[in-house]
């Protein structure tokens, strides 16, 4: 059982919920964050900071420097791991900084509130 | 110590948070989501996306088809983990889907910021 | 490679973007949440809820005594995972109840949807 958490950009929500149902994930959440990754950053401006020009940090710093992203989180059996990272590669790959991160967690267990059920069933 | 994370229904959310108190809960944090797990899906709609129409696809893959979610989630000591799912099973459990799924994921360590406090310390 | 789960309070997220950003943090996201520790709560009323006033806990169980808090996560390499830390606290601690939380949570792998890479170089 692993936690799959995925940050697209927010406007690829839509086709990679779709994309991800087409490929037989039932079940998932998602929400609203702000978020950057290294690519989002002007080097100009990164540069500045390590020289230590104080206005460079402060324009790193500022709210706008994050964008809107969206983050899904979907746990899943260990053996759909690796097609389900393939489907959201898939969708939200345009080579471009910001198509997003992937992380896979640990899962130690999981329990379906209306049946009780844990393991590999509460997530079938 | 683990971290159980719960996505149960948004108007369950305060109940929830009153029964963990009175359990003894002292930390907890939640955020607004959107979800559903497997029981939200009209059946006829799946099985037409099974069957490879597109138009079941694309009604599975359209924003309305998330439900408004609430995820509760706590870092708590190891022997506190089953009451604390005992009680959020029991606010929750309408019997019908959607009720909500809790995750239970091993943590490494916590910090309290106010103190530098680390380990069971940081959580008690 | 580490999950850094931080709760901070939300006018000392600003601050802690940029402390992280100046510490050579690039990448992170971030999130609005709710949230308690211990140090929130009302000792008397708390007190009241132990001794099993109903009242008490109605007060406990209100929405209003959830705080508006930041949740900013970020993936980073294990041997970052002190001075990230040091740097959350030197900008958060103020001594006062609600500083904050870290967690910090085991990661499997990662991916960067724009190369493919996985492991140390997904997040470099």
């Amino acid at each position: 059982m692993k936690e799959i958490i995925a940050v697209v950009r927010m406007d690829m929500m839509n086709r990679t919920k779709k994309a991800l149902t087409e490929a037989g994930l039932d079940a998932f959440f998602a929400h609203e964050a702000q978020g950057r990754g290294k690519g989002f950053i002007n080097p100009a401006v990164l540069e500045g900071v390590e020289s230590g020009y104080e206005e460079a940090a402060a324009v790193l710093g500022e709210k706008g420097k994050l964008y809107p992203k969206r983050v899904l989180t979907a746990v899943v059996p260990e053996e759909s791991v690796e097609s389900i990272i393939e489907t959201i590669i898939e969708v939200n790959k345009t080579g471009k900084p910001g198509d997003g991160k992937i992380f896979i967690c640990p899962v130690g267990d999981a329990v379906r509130v209306r049946t009780g059920e844990t393991g590999a069933k509460s997530i079938a």
